[in-house]
């Protein structure tokens, strides 16, 4: 009995007998033979079928072993085929796919995209935006392991809401109310007074109440958190670190997909420029029609603006936008001790849009109640969260990318909803 | 300015002034002298502090810079210690923890360190639990890396409850009844489609209403499923090089918590032994006072000496016990084709108890509309879940590893809620 091989594996087998497994990507009928071209995880292969053999009317998508011998034939797809060959049916397809998953170009709506994931995701175009994906997330912790980090598992049933009662589904929990973890913040903040690193891939959950191309209900959270920091500017250079380990890894591991997508890599530079908030505004004031000075976050169209600012005189598709001022932060927010109405905190500009969001944490007790009592905030819901700090924990900071929006504007995807195998949103809880 | 270097880099740096940072660990108080000991994530260090210095009154857990000289000292721990220091208060602890942190052994009961968590995990022999954890994951991830398995993520808000209507959280989901998902089966299987091999680390959720050693309504699920098998022999192949991966990663990554635990690793034999259920129970029957021939399924009894027979007699601490029949899996599962009324499943037992429930799933679109009419299931909640199949779907199978259990197995830990950093159960919603 011979073993499979992959269909990228052929050209290694030019002139013997092999098998190969997959699905019936197309079928060409010539006038003399078929050309039946299977996909496999590794690529496509083409099949020569002579018309004299029983014809082969399983339809699109039919699942078979292929025995044959392998030719050398520079027109082929790979510059090999399979001759003389012998099919074993291992599961018919009862039904054509919703569109043509053959055609270069994906030919059907996002709606029916998503209505059909299961097999609409079996495009090649489609399936390599997820394994850019996976090979983002691999780069992430990559990075994180060389440096002394250590992953967790946190809760994602809470019994209070993370960080603000707005936007948090709500869940029975065995008779009492629970809700769903909107982010790993207060858990990753505690762990570094366990491990000092860590870093947690997962779900984090919105009941985003808005129909956008950016926001989803439940979505893959890349957090880290880690103490013993100067400020916010070490959270920044250590982003910067897990960026660049990302984008190595994507290059690495997906270079197949990339190719495919014809996919632009990013520019990171060795130092990702920063502006403080007022410095951005400033540059736009003084470039633009638009005077945000004053302003206590900026537009989306100042966003892209200073993106592409960066592009042009940095060379840089990331930008680093600092000291946000105090008010429209969370209530564990380091200040800038200097400015005090600043926040020692960033957002990470990507082509364009906020990518990752991050800074330095409050890190004494005494400064947690304070904050609350400024924000007017009931502590006795945050007891446990609050009781960390009371046991001594060290300046400390993180940031959180969000993975379906980093592989959609690394692939330049409109809307997020791409970027996830199975998305959740206000109108859609299938498949 | 000095960098912090750690304290298990203090050995290399003997004769120079160097910066530490971690927790006040213990404070042993002498006649002329008082030894500090600093807990960083590396490890412990001494500081020697004439009683001269002015008194370092902090109590236990404050955090703290140490700038001093490094010497040699065959008594300290790590044969080093720190002279004449300076210190540099970072945040102050204002609360003794709950129970000693430095003693050896953790003076205890599990609710106070599971009311506790944040501040009972930095025990060194709590922490190191999930460092072997941690590595055991990266073992998982790595070994189906290498073999072309793509990480995924799915929805872990669903429509309908993945296997069964029991033991599931409901949640309001924008005004509509939704569930969270006990597992990604459906989702693993529908991308088998897509990747042919795919893994997923990931929260599942389980109402469960009984409150034991082994149950949590989260766990962390460690699931791999792939395509063009044989049978599930193929999935016991994969799932025998998946925890070898995964102890060698332990034995790699956490050797210093392995020791500080006193964990013996596991025997995984090249092949691990196989029994089918009946022959099990002949085995128990011969064996034993007791007669289990006939029996759906092993009482915990039963798999505790079935460990024990496969250490005896095979040097495993792990067995395989298939063909499980038909009426006790779920409806995906395959049948054995010689004997339908037994399935191409297993669990696996690791030292007395089920670790991993595996197999070889249907793959026939008709196959499952038979399954679901012999059980009585309705198809149309499934809807979704069925249209995989109908597009083409090759022979596969996975299995899923539950991570907490395993970690609890391997460390010789009563409760999974000690291999779980915040567990959550029917009594348990905090912290």
């Amino acid at each position: 009995m011979i073993s499979r091989i992959l269909n990228a594996e052929l050209p290694e087998h030019i002139g013997r007998e092999i098998k190969i497994a997959g699905w019936i990507h197309r079928q060409r009928e010539m006038k003399s033979l078929t050309f039946t071209i299977i996909r496999d995880r590794s690529g496509l292969a083409q099949v020569v079928v002579p018309a004299s053999t029983a014809n082969i009317s399983y339809g699109e998508e039919t699942v078979v072993e292929v025995r044959g011998r392998v030719i050398a034939n520079a027109q082929a797809p790979g510059g090999v085929e399979i001759v003389e060959p012998v099919f074993t049916l291992l599961s018919k397809a009862t039904t054509a796919p919703p569109f043509d998953l053959y055609r270069p170009v994906v030919g059907a709506t996002l709606p029916t995209i998503l209505d059909n994931a299961s097999v609409a995701l079996r495009h090649p175009k489609l399936r390599a935006r997820f394994e850019v994906s996976a090979a983002s997330v691999a780069g992430f912790r990559s990075t994180l392991d060389s440096m002394g980090f250590v992953e967790t598992h946190t809760p994602k049933i809470v019994g209070t809401a993370t960080e603000s009662g707005a936007n948090v589904f709500g869940i029975d929990y065995f008779g009492q109310r629970a809700y769903l973890a909107q982010s790993p913040q207060f858990y990753k903040q505690a762990l570094v007074g366990v491990f000092e690193r860590v870093y947690e891939v997962g779900p984090v959950f919105r009941a985003e109440p808005h129909d956008t191309t950016r926001h989803l209900a439940q979505y893959t959270s890349l957090d880290a958190e880690f103490g013993f920091i100067e400020d916010h500017h070490d959270v920044m250079d250590l982003l910067r670190e897990v960026l660049a380990g990302m984008l190595s890894e994507v290059s690495q591991r997906a270079s197949q997909a990339l190719n495919l997508l014809e996919a632009r890599l990013p520019l990171i530079p060795k130092e990702i420029p920063e502006l403080h908030l007022t410095e951005a505004q400033e540059l736009i004031a003084q470039n633009t029609d638009e005077d945000p000075r004053g302003e206590p976050d900026l537009a989306p169209a100042h966003e892209r603006w200073l993106s592409e600012w960066a592009l042009r005189e940095h060379d840089s598709d990331f930008l680093f936008v600092t000291g946000y001022p105090m008010v429209k932060r969370p209530f564990y927010t380091h200040a800038d001790p200097a400015r005090p109405a600043y926040s020692n905190s960033f957002d990470l500009l990507f082509r364009g849009v906020e990518l990752v969001t991050g800074g330095q944490r409050l890190h004494k007790h005494d400064d947690y109640l304070a904050a609350l009592a400024e924000q007017g905030q009931d502590p006795e819901p945050l007891r446990d969260y609050l009781r960390t700090f009371a046991h001594g924990m060290p300046p400390h900071g993180g940031f959180a990318i969000g993975l379906e929006r980093w592989t959609a504007r690394l692939l330049d995807v409109a809307n997020i909803r791409e970027t996830t195998l199975f998305p959740r949103d206000l109108n859609r809880l299938t498949p």
